[in-house]
């Protein structure tokens, strides 16, 4: 760290532009290390979620997920993503070939993004993404999923469907052209990742003991202080989300990014506590903790575009929607032991709507595109999910033992207790 | 994300000088979210140091506090605070009315601040501010407070106690007039608090058990990993809660600001150990980790005067300070489960007065205008979280029956389990 | 918090230049607070893979690491790894004097380091990075040294030894001269707190019933989420460590290493999960943890000079290392509840190593160089720890008595419980 400060300035670029470029490009950097964090977050939040039986497992697929995800963006997803003029079927599918590939030397990786970061910045803030839509899923199937079927469901949808569906939007494909619009991900990102999970659901079936003659069992999450923590972190990093979504550090929609995106979490906390105060009668910490994050799903697609009442709006209805949501999903037997398909699925499509409807760009015609997002996207990714997961259960099976389900996947998968020295129920 | 990268640079700005506005916008954003973050680091401390039968309580609370400080502060607080011209009472009560009212288009919200921030990001770093004095009564009136009782209360105090003393200094007021310094908040933020905190215990007495004929009986907290990432969180937000309050990015004293705030956490370590250790005989891990605490919130007040000995003198002061603060509280029967008052009001207090002492600006006049300060804000907090928590013990009552308390606020208010898995004692 | 924005541009300064100095000292300060947090990172780390009975123990030596670290490296190390031109002995050995000693003024400040960012930044930057060696050690020594001792010798270690041979290379001293590189510490740091953690657990013994007559006892950590939040954690500072140790903001290479960081660490959780299942025939959370931890220890040399396909191979390589070494260390009786040495001191070496092999300074010199740089360094963090913890054991003892040992350390050093409410097997 004695070296000479590096602080590279291409030739014939103007200092000050090359100042401009260094902050918009550092912030970008801030911003990936905060996506980052949020697969911290969701693994805390999923595994206070879970038993403690399961513990482990639920931490174990996490880790594997972000690695996964990061490499196989490296190999594939990005060029699929973002393939330039490599179409296969012009706005709709494309690929630039395997691997990174940085345009020659330090000027062209500066040149890349138009003045505003460089190449590796943008496969990085990309990559982190990437992997949301696998973690979204893994809430979901927790606590019966065979785990090889699991890691090899992340690995191909992470790998294929996200990237395909992410480029007809962010990639300048045929939903970008139509005009729908979808700021950092509501439906790209998080309903994706939801009617991923739906369908791995409905293949895989309810957990033992939850739908019995008697009615609804709940199972409650082993671990509160842990949701907690999760769903702080995936705040914390949902300024990164959001604000890097902005692709620049341009002061006054990184800012307003910003407060729409925490008055929608706050928000959505109220929303939930008081729609499941009126339904239960009692104060419920996880349907606060999942009206934060349905907030936050809810600004997700119209962040940069709505005022900030238009946010506590947006946010308190996400927030009123979660209570209801999961419900409705107890009801029709979906059993998703953290409410990944309410937060990410339900509130991800009431965001993208409501980008029709208020703020910026609301009108009727905008509602319909944002409507055919939905479907378009909803239809691919759920219809992939569930092709793949058919196949899985057709050939290697999706679903553990009754015997290892009861005994839990951390002895069975994993050899290993989540707290070996404690007394355990 | 595929949107023309947005770098808006105001016509007849000079490009150098939008550079340097982009690069102090950016650190005052991620100040932002380094302060949002201490309301996780407040979260695990308070849960850390309850019982398990009352967790869930503490974290609900945490995250409805965070959520209505938000709320509040975009409806009434920043406006309060902030008044500009519109004075009711010169230099004492201001407001510019309901809600925000950014200046009108991207140019308008740049110039708002003078070359450093947009409005949006001054509204969202003050605004990550205001919840804290909230969440510091939280923990003083913890594992016995009605959480309905709890919450009109935070609510109140956030929106209107708080945003009128701020004024008094941050605002422009009469303290600011006066000659009062506190750069981030010991007394502003911290003993504000405090004093608040102060004025709930003495309404609401100690927890039952605590103190008995037979003397004082300790009542462990439940988690001391959870009390540890609570405090390592607090001094990570830290960074940007005092390295934020330079209100810009200008490279000396931010950095001295990261130095005077890192040396003061550290002694306050070593002070609290050391104290604690002559005290008890013993390695007290409760004591380090408030010990930091009181090291951050002393060096607060004068993080950007104080020379480094300067600022390891002020920590390790304060974190001496904190075992004899404990034992004190204990002994006039004040029960505070977090040790609240002696970080937040004991060393915010102290940290002001040693602006008087030390650094920059030391004198006796300094010295003076320090002691109005503190007495003024001190007088108004106290004042006002006293009437206020007397009025609701006298209507709908601010205790949880002796039945309640003894069963847990989990159970009672909740209807839920922090670890449904574990065998609890 | 309403003084006028302070924005100092020194006179006779280009605002475009400064700019620029903002931009680079602004990201210096959010990496110095990224490497800060991964001493929560391996206080959680640590935490979770040690027993109940030790937890408090093994927070407060984190607690006191970080503040003891900060205060010596203030005092001492600070101005014995940045001698300048204070020598004593050419390239070997040089001291600054006593304290922190910022040139005179904001301009002296803001020129002290050559456009890059501002005297305290430098200070407050590598002040961080100074504890974390202590830290390596405190992991591999858990669960049985005496708390006294460890205090002792993590003083003195990173007041001096560290200093030392990080001068060596970073201060410009003979190792830089040679051509030796180690772009963040894979050896520096990572392998030099190795050394010091193997020779103190040589002198102290592995723990009571770790190896028996029948055979190697495995000790399971107490909580698996713990270790989970401590290397995500980890890998979130990493990017600070790593993407702070280019010293600039400077687009490329900063970019550049946010991406060779993040595929080491994805490839050492694959490689690690890959190897472990191979050799136990499960899927061994603790393996792929390390890994992740091994990949990020390995890319730290090369970090800057890697094509994202080689920082693959490293951190991959560093992630299969990782189960064998821990086999390893244990048939050799090197008790290590936490893996630090196979982390830290074997994953170290193999990425210094790897500067020579893969990169843009690949070659035979090179690899040479490397050797001679992990050998010096090794040979003297080994032998300063081994003399100073002889030297402890002789006088005061390192170990504590089995008594305490089966009881645990928290009862006998700290009088407290870690889980107070908990059942304990």
């Amino acid at each position: 760290m004695n070296e000479a400060i590096l602080v590279s300035i291409p030739p014939n670029v103007d200092v000050a532009a090359h100042a401009l470029f260094v902050a918009n490009n550092t912030w970008m950097l801030v911003a990936t290390v905060l996506v980052f964090i949020m697969h911290l977050g969701f693994s805390a939040l999923e595994a206070g979620f879970v038993r403690t039986k399961n513990t482990v497992n639920i931490l174990f697929k996490n880790a594997m997920i972000i690695s996964i995800g990061l490499l196989t963006y490296t190999v594939i997803g990005f060029n699929l993503m973002y393939p330039g003029d490599a179409s296969i079927i012009e706005g709709v599918l494309g690929f630039a070939g395997f691997g990174l590939d940085a345009p020659a030397g330090d000027a062209g990786a500066i040149a890349y993004a138009d003045g505003g970061y460089t190449y590796w910045t943008d496969f990085i803030f990309q990559g982190m993404f990437a992997a949301t839509c696998a973690t979204i899923v893994s809430g979901a199937v927790a606590e019966r999923i065979k785990l090889g079927s699991f890691l090899i469901f992340s690995t191909v949808f992470v790998a294929i469907s996200y990237p395909i569906t992410g480029m007809w939007k962010w990639g300048g494909g045929w939903l970008d052209a139509l005009g729908f619009y979808d700021f950092a991900g509501s439906t790209i990102v998080h309903a994706a990742g939801g009617f991923a999970a739906l369908a791995a659901v409905i293949l895989l079936g309810p957990r033992l003991g939850k739908y019995t003659k008697d009615g609804i069992k709940p199972i409650p999450g082993h671990s509160m202080p842990l949701a907690a923590i999760g769903v702080f972190l995936l705040w914390f990093g949902w300024f990164g989300f959001n604000g890097g979504s902005v692709l620049s550090a341009d002061p006054v929609p990184v800012s307003l990014v910003f407060v729409t995106t925490s008055l929608a979490a706050a928000a959505g906390a109220i929303g939930a506590f008081t729609a499941s105060y009126v339904m239960f009668k009692t104060h419920d910490l996880s349907m606060v903790l999942n009206g934060i994050l349905g907030g936050l799903v809810g600004i997700t697609a119209g962040a940069d575009l709505m005022s900030p009442m238009e946010a506590i709006i947006i946010g308190g209805v996400a927030g009123v929607i979660i209570p209801f949501s999961v419900v409705f999903f107890d009801k029709i037997k979906i059993d998703d032991p953290v409410g990944a398909t309410s937060v990410h699925l339900i509130c991800g499509i009431w965001g993208t709507l409501a980008v029709g409807i208020f703020g910026a760009k609301a009108g009727l015609t905008q509602l319909l595109h944002q409507f055919i997002g939905v479907a378009a996207i909803g239809a691919f990714s759920f219809t992939f999910a569930f092709a793949l997961m058919y196949a899985l259960k057709k050939t290697i099976g999706i679903r553990v033992s009754e015997k290892e389900e009861l005994m839990g996947l951390d002895p069975s998968e994993h050899e290993m207790m989540s707290y070996a020295d404690f007394m355990i129920k």
